[in-house]
């Protein structure tokens, strides 16, 4: 089989390995919604997350990277491995992603696209305002979608971002989140529709700050939100240190 | 590349992968001491991690499950993804791999050992009483090693193992543990033993019993258990349905 070796941006002379995919989940947070990074093939009319192959000579996260600087532009991502999807027919399709994609019968790269692919499933947090989203040579719109108006996706990609969706939810449990998400300063009621959206539902107002403030990774500032209807909510901003020892030791602490 | 067909107990005609293995931790507690299965090899003296192939009709957690099967005996094994390791030097040594494990010139599938691998690492709980250590084709030896006696093991599986435990240590923060490590009924005692050891640190008796009390995943049953010296210490078990919440939705309950 021949592998695509030119299927980026950047012409290349390596080969991409056999069998191993990468798929990437992307959240942004933008006017009180949690927002997800999809695209559209201009083949097929479907909606896909944004994924990619990995070079002989790189790992699956530098592979990761690589793949979202060339879709969002961006650089320093906060990326997670979050679980591997090797369903034997997760890429059984009739008509065939080689057909549809490729458009085929004299492409050299056709038949590689249809052996089976295992796919690391990353998710990442990024700050909505910074991404310049672009499609790749197969897909003809990158575009944020809201969560709760992403439809079906191609192949297994809805599993894909219900399991980083869920894996997301756990985490809250006990690892703090919003630094990637945020901009630097917020009011606590951005903070809790940022948590809101990720679950799917309303959190109480003041259990919400309540817990928040005592988990002690906020710093209050001596700002308001200006241009507020009523009263103007007072700012924060996390305080990385706390911030980053609840994320190595959990929210609660050190046994 | 030929993929080696009959490498396991059940010969197959089907072919592996390329390019994917999965590597287990799998820990075992006994004598208050938390242990590792390991294999020892026949060519090359190296310790090594149990781990295996996947074949082209089966996922990996399939894939995982046989391994660890013919490996401990056990069906029904508590077992997760934690990690893909794909760092692109991992498996380069000199001699290669194939020239000690197959001791190799005119062995066909000497070759297919030497492509690059990138390993999917699952942790595994079990109880160690149940544990049949079985050596596979390569190596001589299986047995439990305590988690302070393990030495240098092959290629990245101390890093490997490393990145289990801290996954486990994280995991301590917000999701109970010891269903599938202790015996049914267990003294407070004996839980705190296996939080100690996965730490790597002593715990306060005081404190251990009062938080642990408070996540209510513990029934306090009517026996003590016989035949200790001095005090004879009460007995507990899970309680499994609000343990089984507490994996869902972390010790801390929902937002």
């Amino acid at each position: 089989m021949t592998s695509p070796v030119e299927m980026d941006i950047k012409k290349e002379s390596r080969n991409y390995l056999d069998h191993i995919s990468l798929d990437c989940v992307v959240f942004g947070f933008h006017s009180n919604q949690l927002k997800v990074l999809v695209l559209h093939m201009k083949k097929t009319g479907e909606w896909v997350l944004p994924g990619g192959f990995v070079y002989e000579d790189e790992s699956i996260e530098v592979a990761a990277n690589r793949v979202l600087k060339v879709r969002t532009g961006l650089d320093q991502i906060f990326l997670r491995q979050f679980n591997v999807f090797s369903d034997p027919q997760r890429s059984n399709r009739n008509p065939t992603v080689a057909d549809l994609l490729m458009s085929g019968q004299d492409h050299p790269e056709a038949s590689w696209f249809n052996q089976r692919f295992i796919s690391v499933g990353f998710y990442a947090l990024v700050e909505y305002s910074q991404v310049q989203p672009q499609p790749d040579e197969l897909s003809d719109i990158c575009e944020w979608v809201n969560l709760d108006k992403i439809g079906k996706l191609m192949m297994d990609h809805n599993a894909i971002l219900n399991k980083a969706l869920e894996t997301l939810r756990l985490q809250l449990t006990f690892q703090p989140i919003g630094y990637n998400l945020l901009p630097e300063k917020f009011t606590m009621s951005e903070l809790r529709k940022l948590y809101e959206t990720i679950f799917g539902k309303e959190l109480d107002r003041r259990n919400f700050q309540r817990k928040m403030l005592a988990y002690d990774i906020l710093s209050r500032l001596d700002e308001v939100r200006q241009g507020v209807a009523h009263k103007s909510p007072g700012l924060y901003k996390f305080n990385l240190e706390s911030y980053q020892k609840a994320l190595d030791e959990g929210l609660n602490g050190k046994w």
